[in-house]
């Protein structure tokens, strides 16, 4: 997949099919997560990898978009170290771009994920399911499956909206 | 370029040839920028073009990596509207999704590209030198030209310094 096509094709997918992701295919979009600039490179990400049934049931109880991580064979929930951290900003932007990677590697290797954040009300309640410590703070979770549709519309506003001034 | 490949050999570049980027390849940069996802598709991002010597010039001014500005045929300063955003710290990752996308697609381009934070030390000040109102507030500058050199080193963690938990 091209990359600028890449960019302008993924969409959030929310349905997936039964078919497994792999563990090969995970650890490429945790890689392409890592890659992603970070001032001062400090790199503050951490991933945690929620595939057995039990981990997912009880993660989807933490969620109004629980089917979603449910319907999903893999979610990644992606944390911020407060240790690594040196500007809420700056690291907030850093993790942004992580989740953007992550997003697009999804989709690069035919997989279908979508960024979930309303899950943000419960980030303590996720961060002990999974068994982490206070110094990590949840980002949001990625789910990831094999599309079981590709319908999904999205849309921008025009240029002229956003793009002000031009000096 | 394909897309896994375009994330991963992406780096930082400062230092740019006299060649200067075209219009088109800047709007193709912020189209990227603007595919980004956000929450509640909010699209927080405005964004302001600086290209004339006198306005080059004046961000110079406004951070210690002037250099770059300053060789750079042109530079994005990326903001987020306030009015737009619904929860501080889901804008500033969306944000940093747009950014790392405009990152991506310069690389895609044959540009170079690099995430300048420093300058936000001086946000007033380069919003009121771009002329735009104080619902603006300034996420980064992106300093873009075609690339002087190509042998940028980077390098991340180990994936098990990062990957802590497979539940």
């Amino acid at each position: 997949m091209k990359l600028l096509d890449g960019i302008y094709t993924r969409r959030s997918v929310r349905q997936f099919t039964e078919e497994p992701v792999s563990d090969e295919q995970v650890k490429e979009i945790i890689k392409a997560g890592m890659w992603a600039p970070s001032g001062l490179n400090n790199q503050p990400w951490r991933f945690a990898v929620v595939k057995s049934d039990e981990a997912r049931e009880g993660l989807a109880g933490l969620t109004k978009y629980g089917k979603v991580i449910k319907g999903a064979p893999v979610s990644i929930a992606v944390f911020v170290d407060r240790e690594a951290m040196y500007n809420d900003v700056k690291d907030h932007q850093s993790m942004g771009a992580c989740l953007q990677n992550m997003l697009l590697a999804a989709h690069a290797l035919g997989l279908g994920a979508v960024w979930l954040g309303e899950i943000l009300n419960n980030a303590e309640k996720v961060r002990e399911l999974i068994g982490l410590p206070e110094t990590l703070e949840l980002m949001a979770v990625i789910a990831i499956g094999h599309p079981a549709r590709s319908d999904q519309k999205s849309s921008r506003k025009d240029m002229s909206e956003v793009l002000l001034k031009e000096i």
